[in-house]
């Protein structure tokens, strides 16, 4: 996470201040709760939210340097910050994190930040799924060769390629509110997980307040298959990101030129060729999508931990926690903006279509010498032929096949075969498939 | 995928046989549909099956030796298999594949292997969570020390640890239930996905009875997110399977040895030194883990092709899909195993629980002496004051306890602080959460 | 490794004879040096070898059946292979193995596996770089246009493209090197390193027979770093793949098309589209880079065993070992016999060069106007004013030039701004500083 | 790169501050060159460092915060420097970056950072080699147990545990000399790598000035396999740092207890448990091990760019440079204080060799039974049967030993196996091998 891929609103979750304040409403809802069941005074709960809350409220970068001056002393982050709030919260403080163990609040602290990210994402897809499906809808009939291999194969529309990667999202849609569900868990269970020291309904209060489940079963910690699942997830959606900058960045080579990223007044492509204008924001996703996919494998690592728990995830916490959201989100925001105002080339799509001499349709007049009792082997052998010629010599693919005695079919019946709007007859259908 | 590591149920999903078995089955079907629709012949239709289920029922390996012959010449493999086919079915076959793809007919069928992988591997899980289930039972309150950063802790109960494998294995499942409903698809949409040769009742008809639903749009190819996803997903499970495996290795270290993996008679543990019991399967699990999750990056490498499709996911596929597949089905039953007859030693776990001269209910005596009035920081530097000499001398804690004039508690009321049942006392509940 | 991506010198070496084979060797030197400092009779060492060579020199799969039948009793492997080599040595084999474990005898022959892996992927690179300086000596003056962000940049040779990835293969030979002698070395220390039942002579005289070097110090194995080493080493080589044959997929585009894998006689590049020639070699050669780089975060994991060591690396080695060389011995050959055969076009490198009406000279233009007295910003402004009407208005860049009544440089000037040769005068030198 | 896991030293050298004085040197040293092949004024250029370096040597927040400005209308990083630059270089700025390309500047400013980068790597690794040197020397003769599989082998010395490990980071500094020579070299060679623009004398002044070589080919980019195994060596390196980790982790364990992390006066282990000491550090670095490796793959995916370059590489570098250059620094530099400080409980490790009752002799007692006359399997048989009686019934093996009938060995013979100066016998010989 560094600060040229970071939208604000994602950096703010991951911040001191923001890390502090949930700490804090964690143990003051865990006080209303124990203060409910009689363990700590209900006065003790009441001056716990009045004296903190004003302190988090106007939490600074000056509170933060004091909690990490107490912490240098004590080396456990969390009971430093106990420590600094008790200054403010006075003799109630005592009452405050009973029964409780540091992973409690980390945790649960954890699963309030990954909640809160994952509704950006789901934000972010939401804009980009919204671009896709108004780009797919514009050019839904804008005709363009299809390619596999980088090679042309038969003609597909502008439209259709959209809706491929607006089904892609969606599916990441779907996956990253199930990996959210997976994360949202709070565990308020103590030094191993017994409850030995702290009621269940402890646990079951601040869940409910914070929007979380509880954990049906923690040891120290929530389990970490539930960050892997999610970071997995994260992954796979940076590889749709990929998919698409990726065809971005073919469209927009100089030979094919289909479409381009917009390029701003005052924009400079290159310091020493002023005449560049490069497909840069789509290469940078293309980048950003390797480091959220690195992220997935140390959050697979950080599963096996010893016993109830060993504290070797923490760090890849601390850094993937905010690495792989800012940079996704800072991603997802990137590329539904290279959607939102692509550049779409549909002469140049044209132009392209028309550029293999009429080679597109071979598989149609394959397909038409099947049906008019040619072996499959025969018509094959008839069609590659012709193609052949054009490939090596330019010809023009209808005049070779017009030409070709063994070929059986009329003129008109070839001629049928080389109708471009026959290929996109059934996008209409597909929408529906992907739009409904 | 190596024999060691194989089982041959998922290993036969694989083979040669199957994979050409299913590609008949697809085109068959497919020709049912075309028939149907009045595109070939209705004859064509049962010919093929006539004449090809045999072959198919009968493939040996002579046969793909001479499927391999040909791919050899035409270096296309479903060319080869067509043209194989042909033999035996006869002047119908050219009615197969008609308006379809190769890609058509070997996603489609990678689609059924991985569907029925799938359904391997959530026999798989019942398995263990079976085992982990009734050894829970069994244990539910067999007390222990829990450890967190290895160190003794508090206590817990060894049938709560396997009742929080038990609900890792069981979010496992409906990961896994999730991801093969990603794979479970079928694409018979031509050459760039444009259904321009070939009607999407084919599609719907195959998918039909496969068991697999329609892809809402392909373009040359299944979208490879689906793959990464079911992929990403096993690396999940591999990583709950190091989890369980760490557990058992740490059990039986020489030291600890609260449990073993079951020791046959014959078995040898070490060439040179006769006296050794080794965790070996665990031990390989995690070995086998660490190659389960090393496919998850070429997974997600695989998503972005080029424009309708590139073929440099196949390669990957070829090996990953047997390999993660496979050494999963085999870990999840290696583990299902060790589980079953693991050897439990609860007198162990009753002496290591007593080793630290009751020091593990340091938490008890701190929030007894924050209840009595003291603040929390100066009970933690009394109670820390005692347990350092517990620590460093061997001393006993509750009787340092007793003759520390600072601490203001009774006799009584300390002692009371070490009873261990008080540990075990949210089990039932906790049971209910996991096991309901 | 599957049989499809393999070569047989190199699956060989990964067989079961071929690894017991080298079993035997280390045993059978082993006793000669035992027999040499009179730990056993000379004569028992003798009959190992008069006895046993002829039992590996025939070594047949029936073989591998009956040590694999004594493993599923004792269910160790070394132990297995002993005792059925005792079988034929007869009494003399109670003196085999002394003061070993198996280890010594494991990792001794992974190192031999590994090393002769190096030697064969060393002959690989060789193969593959004299295909590179070939083409590229053919084509060191062949003019193309060289493009950053897949835009057209500034003309280039296709020989010093070439002479690009000879000099990355240069470099992967070099790390190959180092990471073989990481991995040569070879340890027979016994059952912890301590040399306490066993010479540090045996091991010198195993190594020195072997080709190996003693290992400085090993506890139950030879540390895992250095595989480690070996493995990521492998996989920087497959990314320089990837490297090329990503290069190869660009240039066969269908609107690029300035080279071409070699397309032979008979074969089929689609099943249904009888026009297409794909570069389905360089996809696949993507596709196996993909795999060699996913095997070094396993080996990666595999370096921290516990204390003096746990078998959790074997699973992942008896996988990996055979796979990542396998894959990368398939690979390696696969891409020299594509730039061996390449298709190269000149013409259309040319066509391409011209396509752009001039813009590629853009930074010429901006060389002269700042060494004319412009500052760079406004001479940056003139050229992409004029550079932006090609761009976007199909015009011819010199033209406009001239005509821009701000640009100072007279007509001749501008003209000898758009000299093609300026570009390739370097190229010697070059060639120089990579292949001298 | 987050602050918490970082030391100034290292993220210094990744500061804006820094890498815009790199970028100045590069162009000034540029500069010169160009001025002494008479491509600019020799005055231009004396006028750049004459401005330029009061510049750059005061560099403030204020400066970044400009140039950042210049680029949010340029989109160009190094225009925006140039830019600012010019604006206090004043009129000769014009003859700035003259023929050069950004890539020139970015790369080889990448190169000094990673250079400098390396040197304190390596000076990481010296202070790290010198603790473990001297705790090897101070506790060569400490006798302990050795464990394979976690279970107890036969005796070793502490001093030869450390001997391991310094071996394995002797290799990884030999390692990081050849990746900081793979990534030290200066390309300043156009537009895509023909010099056409720029002399090749530039390049080799601005390499000599900079301590780094000429890049003998470049495209626009150096070429990024250098740096995929730079990457890759760290992640080696930290995977090296995980192994030692792990080592001391266990050994702190509570049953094990051999030895533990240094805990400071004040330090508090646990908010809940006040007994707790933890092994937090090595858990930490065990963590950041993982992230470093995870940084790998990134690196090795960045090598394959299309054509002359693209800038994927580049997002991923902002990242990885600092991210694993400042977590490796942090991590050797923790590792370094935990073996420097780290307590060692000789007395513990006498009372584990004791605690299974001889066990640990089973192999010695093995040889002696061979070498009395006894096939290896009848020995073995002898070996395990009395070793399974101390295993499950706590019996003593000497005296089982002696008891048992079918052992043909006097009581004395037997008493010899069990000595324990036998196993360090080979340490001194073992350390001249390590150290010399």
């Amino acid at each position: 996470m560094i600060p040229r891929y970071s939208r604000p609103e994602m950096a703010e979750i991951w911040s001191a201040a923001s890390r502090y304040r949930i700490w804090f409403e964690v143990e003051a809802h865990a006080c209303d709760a124990l203060a409910t069941l009689g363990t700590i005074p209900k006065a003790a709960a009441a001056t716990v939210w009045e004296k903190g809350s004003p302190l988090l409220e106007g939490w600074s970068d000056s509170d933060t340097a004091k909690v990490e001056a107490i912490e240098a002393e004590t080396r456990h982050d969390v009971i430093a910050f106990l420590t600094y709030l008790a200054e403010t919260v006075g003799e109630p403080a005592r009452f405050v994190h009973q029964g409780m163990t540091s992973s409690d609040l980390l945790d649960t602290t954890l699963a309030v930040q990954l909640d809160r990210a994952a509704e950006l994402l789901l934000a972010d897809l939401d804009r980009l799924l919204a671009a896709l499906k108004a780009r797919a809808e514009e050019h839904k009939n804008t005709l363009c060769i299809g390619r596999s291999h980088g090679i042309h194969a038969e003609p597909t529309t502008f439209g259709l390629k959209l809706a491929g990667h607006y089904a892609a999202f969606s599916r990441c849609r779907v996956r990253l509110q199930a990996a959210r569900a997976e994360v949202a868990t709070c565990a308020i269970s103590g030094a191993v997980g017994t409850f030995a020291n702290i009621d269940p309904a402890v646990e079951a209060h601040v869940a409910d307040k914070l929007g979380l489940l509880p954990e049906p079963v923690s040891t120290q910690v929530i389990p970490r298959d539930r960050h892997a699942a999610f970071f997995a997830t994260l992954g796979v959606i940076a590889a749709c990101v990929e998919n698409l900058a990726t065809e971005v960045r073919h469209l927009q080579r100089t030979e094919v030129r289909e479409a381009e990223e917009y390029f701003a007044p005052g924009q400079k492509g290159s310091s020493a060729m002023p005449h560049k204008r490069n497909p840069v924001l789509t290469e940078n996703l293309t980048g950003l999508a390797r480091m959220v996919r690195a992220y997935v494998t140390p959050a697979l690592e950080n599963v096996a931990l010893w016993h109830e728990r060993d504290i070797s995830h923490s760090s890849v916490e601390r850094m993937i926690g905010p690495d792989a959201t800012v940079t996704l989100d800072f991603a997802l925001n990137r590329l539904a903006g290279v959607i939102e105002k692509l550049l779409v080339y549909p002469e140049a799509m044209q132009a392209n279509l028309d550029s293999l001499g009429g080679l597109v349709h071979s598989q149609r007049v394959l397909l038409a010498l099947t049906q008019a009792g040619i072996s499959r082997e025969d018509a094959y052998r008839l069609v590659q032929r012709n193609a052949m010629k054009v490939w090596e010599q330019g010809a023009d693919f209808l005049s070779e096949l017009k030409a070709d005695p063994e070929v059986p079919l009329e003129a008109a019946a070839l001629e049928a075969c080389f109708d471009l709007g026959y290929h996109s007859k059934r996008v209409d259908e597909i929408f529906r498939r992907v739009f409904a």
